[in-house]
């Protein structure tokens, strides 16, 4: 489909749909006798014991299957600030996912508010109702605190997706980039473009899964010790070689370049720059940082984007479903780097022989949420 | 069925179930199209779209079809206090009650807070997805304040339910009532015993409807203008015949009793003292204030309660659900006292030929749902 045709279809198929969530009883109400059970008379003696065994409240009520999908609008897709209601329509499709992959019932919530407290207490306030908290769609760096809070506060599992959802991601499938190319992660230069919320987690994950190369860099070239925000000081420390500049001095001699920033940043040139057998994940998304067949004229070897139409999709629906779904099953209420770590090693494991179009299973992968929920607890 | 075994089979139903309302997609994802439709890199348009003309989210997201119901688990049915997690398992009921009779999405949320305050800043804050706000089991006298706040801050309707749906249902019945007992509602003393939020909303709507004499009581007596409750001054002007002590005296010579309040707080004596033809509804839910056989044997000739199994249930689910379906389907955005009354004599109309047992629909006429939704535009 062209750009423009799936736009016209989206708006046509939303407006046909008018939301594309429907909330409905999981049991029918037909008489007064199934009435008396799920609202008065009998809905009071589950309300007795919920109250006094709070733990039961997963047994009883929608808290053991739901999750709260919670977005302020500041980052949305690549458009940006957009606000609460142009968030709206993405945390219901996260929704619809969630339900699709792990038969997670998540409702999506959207804020009138983008200030960092407002938000932390606003969360924690609604909590109860929900097994966990998806954090989406919050702009760096307040994600990092935000996220932060919230865990700490909680006892149930929260995750800001587009950090480690992303990251999950990502190193699954280079896990397998590396094998396809005959290089090892511990040796290899990582270059992440893009210091937000995906890059931050990805350069971060990929330390715990030991990446001892990573530079990375934002608008402003490559992040230095001496930057003002502490997350970015703190990714300097990744960059074990001390290269200094932009993105022509971070690529030369790179193995790898990952692209969580815009459209259209990266040339061919740059990618020639890069060592021998280069892997290239471009993915902006929908417009990735440099376009597959460009990136391959470059010299890449194997190249990924956020995008269906090219091969290697790297898109964070083949690990949030599943995140979320092993921290139900298995009562987890913290999702630690380990358990990422293990999830992406999981995803990976499904493709037994990876080839340069195929580091990374297909969304509709159906082994994906099951190999990860498996991997989280 | 006994009360022990709706206990017991409520328990086992919603331990069965899991939850009671389960969020699913409106559209399946099967294919990578369907995908880049519902999500990404479809959604962006549609985001785009709903971003800058913030009407038409009505149109292309959830938020035209869907309410949020919000306790703070503060007066949950006759259990009182029992906070978030015991309010839960109502809410999802009211949910799926709301799906049922008036299809409409409706997504539980309790509080973990029960300061007016908070509870108002995070209703507003979680606001735009939703295009209307129930609030539900808050205790009075706060539940007053949250409700005109809320209402003042949203441009989407916003209702107290145990205040309002209970005023419309009570309004209806009330209206056949006294054309089976051959009185008029403008001369008939009414006692309305309880002054929380049920009874001071009802007191209220009642005279809108045009009522002269209300008496309205608490357990300290009959509620006068040197209360220090602002609301309960309120509601001691209503009382124009100046009555003053406890039931005694307000039922002497009474026409109606309502009782809003707790269990077993009436006798046959007391119904004895009102005037001939007496009408009495005691709500009080699962146990009323006085039990159907015993005020006909102190000479009451109308009774109702909230329960199913007695004539006459006088249960505010014959309104909500119509009560927000008229709001959606009109684009109201305020509820007025001119609506709630227009729906109470609709459902009212709804009954031809009242008669002692039979002066409010049942439950499960689909008429009710659609008589009130008409009346509110």
């Amino acid at each position: 489909m062209k750009k423009t045709d799936v736009a016209k279809k989206a708006l046509a198929l939303h407006k046909r749909l008018g939301g594309k969530i429907r909330i409905v009883p999981a049991a029918p109400i037909r008489t007064k006798e199934e009435l008396s059970l799920v609202y008065t008379p009998g809905v009071a003696a589950v309300s007795s014991h919920v109250a006094k065994h709070k733990k039961d409240a997963c047994m009883y009520t929608m808290k053991g299957r739901s999750v709260a999908v919670i977005s302020d609008g500041s980052a949305v897709l690549g458009l940006g600030n957009i606000g609460a209601l142009g968030a709206l329509p993405v945390m219901e499709g996260k929704s619809a996912i969630f339900k699709t992959f792990a038969d997670i019932d998540t409702v999506p919530i959207v804020l009138d508010t983008q200030d960092a407290d407002e938000i932390v207490d606003t969360v924690i306030r609604i909590a109860p109702a929900f097994g966990g908290i998806n954090l989406e769609d919050i702009a760096a760096p307040k994600c990092f605190e935000i996220e932060r809070r919230v865990i700490e506060a909680l006892d149930i599992p929260v995750m800001h997706d587009d950090q480690h959802g992303t990251a999950i991601v990502v190193v699954a499938g280079l896990i397998n980039a590396f094998k396809v190319v005959g290089k090892r992660m511990q040796s290899a230069r990582i270059v992440v473009l893009g210091a937000g919320a995906a890059g931050t987690a990805t350069a971060k994950l990929l330390h715990v899964a030991g990446a001892k190369k990573i530079v990375v860099l934002d608008s402003k070239g490559i992040v230095n010790r001496g930057r003002p925000e502490p997350h970015k000081r703190e990714l300097a420390k990744f960059n074990t070689e001390g290269i200094t500049g932009g993105l022509a001095e971070a690529l030369t001699g790179a193995d790898v370049l990952l692209g969580v920033s815009g459209p259209n940043l990266v040339k061919a040139e740059d990618i020639r720059r890069m060592n021998e057998k280069a892997i290239v994940f471009a993915m902006a998304n929908p417009i990735p940082e440099i376009m597959p067949d460009e990136a391959k004229r470059g010299g890449a070897l194997v190249v990924g984007t956020g995008r269906s139409d090219f091969p290697n999709q790297i898109n964070n629906s083949l690990a949030f479903p599943g995140v979320f779904r092993g921290a139900l099953d298995h009562g987890v209420t913290r999702i630690t780097d380990a358990m990422k770590l293990k999830a992406a090693r999981a995803i990976a494991s499904l493709i037994k022989k990876p080839t340069a179009t195929k580091v990374i299973p297909d969304m509709f992968d159906k082994r994906a949420p099951k190999a990860v929920a498996k991997a989280i607890r």
